[in-house]
């Protein structure tokens, strides 16, 4: 999916919202347990209940790779049950050298090689430019690179002094003379809202994949005070607020019910922004 | 496995040699095609071929990943063929918020969850502290953390300089707080032969796994020169150096050779630190 398809799917949906699907076995509601793939099952309800109101679903690769075999399994039929005209992430954070990198390219863009083949990946800036660019190589598959991530850890190295700005201020505007804006996103924790303007500064064009509002704090308000851009340039992720709003039968209708809530918000947003 | 039992295997065997065991089907000898799975028999035979003559083996996730569900079961399947006297290394630079690098850690350390129990994982920094944690709550597990890495990447970021020094020495004098030389190493690549020095100013006491000798470059000589310490402190990979040696029948035989070249070279440095 382009950037000009992905903001179609924004205005038709009056929504910037990426659900997460991280899901733990042991929160799942206790009558899924039945069935052979309850995890699948879950993810299954969770998207058939939410596709409408979301423009993204976003799997984080670990909450799979921790059921061993079957979990790999269950993440390849998520993704084939992701609708086509949904903007699909692999949040997966890799990044390795260049010939290693394009292993995990093949892994996640690749269908016939590796059984899934996402719209985007996560990546990890630590190791650099040729650590990226094999994910480029890909037509209409982009990179969401890692710049202010939503935890604490972010103070460790990303908002530390560099010689010349902060790292993270480095990471964007490096990173942006390897890609534009069709191909580039970067990762901004909603916990970081005062920070987005300055964001703006380094990546104006650019989408910004936004984890952390819900479960972590973050504000949506802030957040697209200080990000919206000219083409929405916002994918608002919530994972456990949404995918855990219930624990009963109802799971998929109460996570409808919280997909629904940031939808509205959303709306109002994109209305205020003169965006639909 | 913990770090004084890995010091009696360094001196028992007489080498500090990792073996990485990267597949790629298509650079595979041409008679293992004929197999159920090419890719688990060449590790296999390459592990039986080697194995007296290396301390560690280092699967790198991406060259299993890129195969799908059958990369993930030969992943699994191999590591459960290294000898449980090797140290063992899930190459799979993963790191994320808290939560979900639990999960890695339950992927990569806990086989009743996922079917691997490897010894050690390598880890991205960027994502800080808590993303790093979960990983070193696993009794005799081993973080394995990107500092100064082999490509060329290194240069954008872990080269620049911060406020105080380079990036990357903020990681290794950072990072030293989170955990001591019996559970964190850090990844510091042979191409960086002359930093070596530097790098041991920062991290005197932990074990440095060293990649990029042979294909990319590195010098054996000079890292050994400046990065030896009083327990050998290194773990040097070769990955296609060794196992594309030959591409025969007697692809193993071939890569026993070349393993037995680098295996002696070690031993005479081990000699020379009278460290045997």
């Amino acid at each position: 999916m382009n950037k000009d398809q992905l903001f179609e799917q924004i205005k038709r949906k009056k929504s910037f919202l990426c659900i997460g699907l991280d899901p733990a076995l042991e929160k799942l509601p206790k009558h899924l347990l039945k069935y052979n793939n309850p995890v699948l099952t879950f993810n299954k309800e969770i998207i058939d209940a939410t596709k409408d109101l979301c423009v993204a679903y976003k799997p984080n690769t670990a909450f799979y790779e921790c059921m061993g075999l079957k979990g790999w399994e269950t993440l390849i039929e998520t993704w084939k049950h992701i609708p086509t005209d949904i903007f699909s992430i692999a949040d997966a954070k890799r990044g390795d050298i260049g010939n290693t990198s394009a292993m995990y390219a093949e892994a996640f863009f690749n269908k016939d090689q590796s059984g899934m083949s996402f719209d985007a990946i996560t990546v990890a800036p630590y190791m650099g430019k040729d650590s990226v660019e094999p994910f480029l190589k890909f037509e209409d598959k982009w990179v969401i690179l890692l710049a202010l991530t939503s935890n604490t850890g972010s103070i460790d190295f990303q908002q530390q002094l560099a010689a010349e700005g902060k790292l993270y201020e480095n990471v964007l505007r490096i990173a942006s003379t390897w890609a534009n804006s069709e191909q580039m996103m970067f990762v901004v924790g909603a916990t970081k809202g005062a920070e987005f303007r300055n964001v703006r500064k380094y990546a104006p064009d650019n989408f910004l994949l936004v984890p952390g509002v819900g479960a972590q704090g973050g504000s949506l308000d802030e957040v697209c005070e200080n990000g919206l851009n000219q083409q929405c340039g916002l994918l608002i992720n919530s994972s456990r607020g949404i995918i855990y709003a219930g624990d009963g039968e109802d799971f998929a209708e109460k996570a409808r019910e919280e997909a629904l809530k940031l939808q509205t918000q959303m709306e109002a947003w994109l209305r205020r922004a003169n965006l639909i």
